[in-house]
């Protein structure tokens, strides 16, 4: 193979140029990298003014992150890449609860509430007692697990984006599991909300003809010793964005019901389980 | 298929959410960079901490990039990709003086020179004429061509890199083909010269085990009227950097002879035809 460039050559001469030492991964995954970008380009017949609308995107959606903003991570969300890694790197077996993104909202560090406390600081919002088991494979329930949940209010936003206007800990709460494995705490109905449309990727999902909006969901983070560390969320059945979820977080088996309660404070239970996998499987 | 998200149908699920009034070439280009992608973290099995590190040398990638910089296009550059898209766009019958990647240093508005003129100003390098002609691709002669040419200067860098050191217009000028088609100028034996290390490309350069170095080359954008505009380089043939050009700039066709000549106070000839492909081919 020649060394300078043709077209026809283009991926073979750019991966030979890698060095004697380069760490063998490295080199596994820019060669696959340069295959596939090249690919992309001869296959598209990528014009050079494409090509400078590439740039300035690219461009553009570096500058626009900052310590709070990070418009790549949004970036591999819209374009389903962020679900796609996630699912490669936790395959699990079936009846195991699936992940799903983990999202920027999370906070280290909630308070632990007792069973059945509620988590709605601010007043706000339709009242919703979420209930369930965390259990292993065979449906045996799982003492000492710490379910970490997390979710927006009734305005859409969640604690950390309004500081001051929301009180802390807003919605937020960890709950550790006795040995009947049950979970337990009063939250409210999420609502749905959008993501962050006014820089580069907004502009972009606008040109594709796509809304920004995620789909009504609560957060869960479910650890336990010898389990795997489960990062999902579960998703209100009635949401009008569940099949246009803007990041396609939204998987068939986190659908989660939402049943009206006849009476009482509160208004719906949503009950779901949550189904461990060893760290071993 | 689905809406929902799935491993298996990640690329579909993602394509198919464009909406029905999108710019079909848009639809097109996003439909199969969409595929690429994820063909690519499918492949190489891409884990959550690669990923992390690529969303950081994006961020990086972007946040270096200012008015006098553009890391993104060093990026493509690197990566063969800059020259691809040449390719592909510029694609020329056998015979035809073929492209290579413009690159950052063109000025706009060098002043046009009799032919002969010395165009190197600082009294620096080996000097060497350079000439040829200017023909079709039957070998007749071109009139009223455009010769505007540019190189660095013996030290390595262009004057628009060194305002205040280098002379206005160093080793720049336009020169215009009479009914013969002959150009030649005297300027310098160019020199080879690092692309801009210091950032994000520099970094990832380093540990692929590749060096920043551009062999040495004559820039050329040589047009007129009713032929397409040829953006090349002639190359030094015995340039220690020829087959490892870091911007893969190099084509067989453009490695220019430079001959040292005996006496005279011109050091070298660089002869060098161009073939211009006319706009309807």
């Amino acid at each position: 193979m020649s060394r300078y460039f043709t077209e026809e050559t283009s991926m073979e001469t750019v991966n030979a140029r890698m060095g004697a030492d380069v760490d063998p991964r490295l080199r596994e995954v820019m060669a696959c990298l340069v295959r596939h970008l090249h690919a992309f380009a001869k296959e598209i017949h990528l014009t050079q003014e494409e090509w400078e609308v590439g740039i300035d995107f690219l461009t553009k959606t570096g500058q626009i992150c900052s310590g709070e903003r990070q418009e790549f991570i949004l970036l591999s969300d819209v374009l389903g890449f962020s679900m796609l890694v996630d699912a490669i790197n936790n395959r699990r077996p079936a009846g195991a609860t699936e992940n799903t993104v983990f999202g920027p909202f999370h906070v280290d560090g909630a308070p632990v509430r007792a069973m059945g406390t509620c988590i709605s600081l601010d007043g706000k919002g339709e009242s919703c007692l979420f209930e369930g088991k965390v259990i292993d494979l065979h449906g045996n329930p799982i003492e000492g697990a710490r379910v970490d949940v997390w979710s927006d209010n009734a305005d859409g936003f969640y604690d950390v984006q309004q500081p001051g206007i929301q009180p802390k800990w807003n919605n937020r709460g960890v709950f550790v599991t006795g040995k009947d494995g049950a979970y337990s705490f009063v939250g409210i109905k999420p609502v749905s909300y959008p993501i962050p449309d006014d820089g580069p990727v907004g502009k972009m999902l606008g040109k594709l003809g796509r809304h920004p909006y995620r789909p009504a969901h609560m957060h869960y983070l479910v650890t336990a010793d010898g389990y795997q560390r489960l990062v999902t969320h579960t998703f209100v059945g009635d949401d009008a964005y569940l099949e246009s979820d803007a990041v396609f977080g939204v998987k068939k088996s986190l659908v989660a019901p939402f049943e009206r309660l006849k009476d009482g404070a509160t208004l719906w239970r949503s009950p779901f389980d949550f189904v461990l996998t060893p760290v071993s499987a």
